[in-house]
């Protein structure tokens, strides 16, 4: 009755995470209290924003030192106090980097029975989510649209492109080496990759967009920002998403130069957000998210590491761009 | 039968604009040919703008330096070879810093006859508008909403801050001293002031908004800029009018800290507009403004100053915030 669990041990600070910063540790298996369930992990998602909640409060509290990690996943109910929940069910749940959670049961649903179950952490989860909702509600494409994308083999950028593709767009992905941008172009059906580990990485993109950009959805911030922001046409539109480059280490002491400046001179609108603002809307972003899968438009792809052990060295390595598609941790 | 002119002698690249930039030349007054208009300049309206274009190409076109300065203002017909302007009729023109310009009528279009009418370059003229079109269009205030605005006792900041009370919203300026603190809030009305010029702004600022900013209306960029998206609330609004900070020198090394960080994690949205963007409700918007003005809920501060010969000046000392309302000069 034991349940093993990943301890952010200390917080790292400015400095680079490190597998140092974690401990692993064996507890006791929780019980439910009245309204509560026992939740068996299965699943637990690494995400860029896992980092961010390291360094201050976001959309949600700043993490401490010594708690176990937290970190959203997918559940199965083992016991349950409430009714609309039984033995069996899966859930999203906020249960962190442990085997086992109690979570009050009120704000938790049943999941719909979807193979593969994965794809609930991906395509239909926050991942989906985000492209959907940022790139439509945000970026604003239309059919012709120049839609340029950072991170673009990562779990959001790899489906922003593909609907901005559905969407009639002519989509550059900014992603890191040259297979990375194969896999872009040729499985996915992006019109071309750029490589930003390339020293000639502003002429590329110069490049690809040599008329301008109209969308740019930013999941990196830094200087790939920077560079899409001087490559913006009038009345472009910036969906911003994420800031992966800032997350892991020293914030950064400036930011990109031409704010405001550029955004005056070309009318640009940048706006921020988060998956949850957009909540109500997700029926219809889930049916159209499922219809595209089914009719092979919109591929799936996941990078699923095993065991519980694994979950430091994922995150640190998902940190460092090593993933290709929606990272997660089967438990 | 003669034309004297402020010329753009040279460029000021990146140093601060300084009266050996200009030149006063004169020139033989020109003759309209046909479809064109002969123009006598009244008033040359002043702006920030003005540098921006030595810059670059912005929204319009890079000056070049030993031109006649680009500027608009109000100018009359006094001879005319198109059938819809007669002499005597008023128009705004780009006409630059002289006497007497010819310009193709079909583009000029008669004013009302409005007294005062210096009001046409200052509330019923770009300034006017562009306060109007910036706040309520890419700031979108409700009743009850913190709107913060930089260049506060300046010709649009003045302006935004007034409306934005008229809107009901609780207002604070930022401007540079005690005196145009004083103004802002006790002859225009604003809830507060903050001066930019304190050692301890940022800190004052912080107490001016307590619980943060729902509209912040940037007219300078750089280190106000940067305060202020610190102190934004979630969802909140930047309408980006302009960079007055940025104008005068050399261009920043970087850019404001947060970008884009802090966009993503309070859900912000920034905006970037010209006033011509919204031309087509110019009607609407002069009607408002009217009536507001009528009313005496808003009030017009110009600051006219006499003589070709004030224009490279009355300029530099716009860029040094030395005005008070919409500055220029009577020819």
């Amino acid at each position: 009755m034991t349940n093993r669990q990943i301890v952010l041990d200390r917080l790292p600070g400015g400095d680079q995470l490190a597998p140092e910063h974690f401990a692993l540790k064996t507890g006791e298996r929780p019980s439910p209290g009245e309204g509560e369930v026992l939740l068996k992990t299965r699943y637990i998602s690494l995400d860029a924003a896992n980092r961010a909640w390291m360094q201050g409060a976001t959309y949600r509290s700043a993490l401490e030192g010594g708690q176990v990690m937290a970190g959203g996943g997918l559940s199965e109910v083992v016991e349950s106090n409430v009714a609309h929940l039984k033995p069996g069910d899966l859930v999203f749940a906020d249960a962190g980097w442990q085997e086992y959670a109690v979570l009050p049961g009120k704000r938790l649903e049943k999941l719909p029975d979807l193979k593969p179950e994965t794809h609930l952490l991906s395509v239909y989860g926050v991942a989906g989510l985000t492209a959907y909702f940022g790139l439509l509600e945000c970026g604003k494409p239309k059919a012709g649209d120049v839609v340029v994308v950072s991170a673009a083999a990562g779990s959001v950028g790899s489906i922003v492109g593909q609907i901005a593709k559905i969407k009639g767009c002519h989509v550059v992905g900014i992603a890191g080496g040259e297979e990375k941008g194969r896999w872009l172009t040729e499985e996915l059906g992006f019109d071309a990759a750029v490589d930003y580990k390339s020293p000639e990485f502003k002429r590329l993109l110069r490049a690809a967009v040599p008329d301008g950009i109209d969308v740019y959805f930013d999941n990196t911030g830094g200087p790939i920002f920077e560079a899409c922001l001087f490559a913006m046409k009038n009345f472009g539109r910036i969906a911003c998403c994420g800031a992966l480059s800032q997350y892991d280490g020293a914030p950064p002491a400036h930011g990109p130069r031409g704010i405001p400046g550029l955004i005056v001179t070309k009318r640009l609108t940048l706006r921020g957000f988060v998956v949850m603002d957009f909540a109500e809307q997700n029926e219809k972003a889930l049916a159209d998210l499922q219809g595209w899968v089914a009719s092979g438009q919109l591929k799936v792809q996941e990078d699923v590491l095993e065991g519980l052990e694994s979950l430091p060295g994922g995150l640190i390595g998902l940190l460092g761009g090593e993933n290709r598609g929606k990272r997660m941790v089967r438990i």
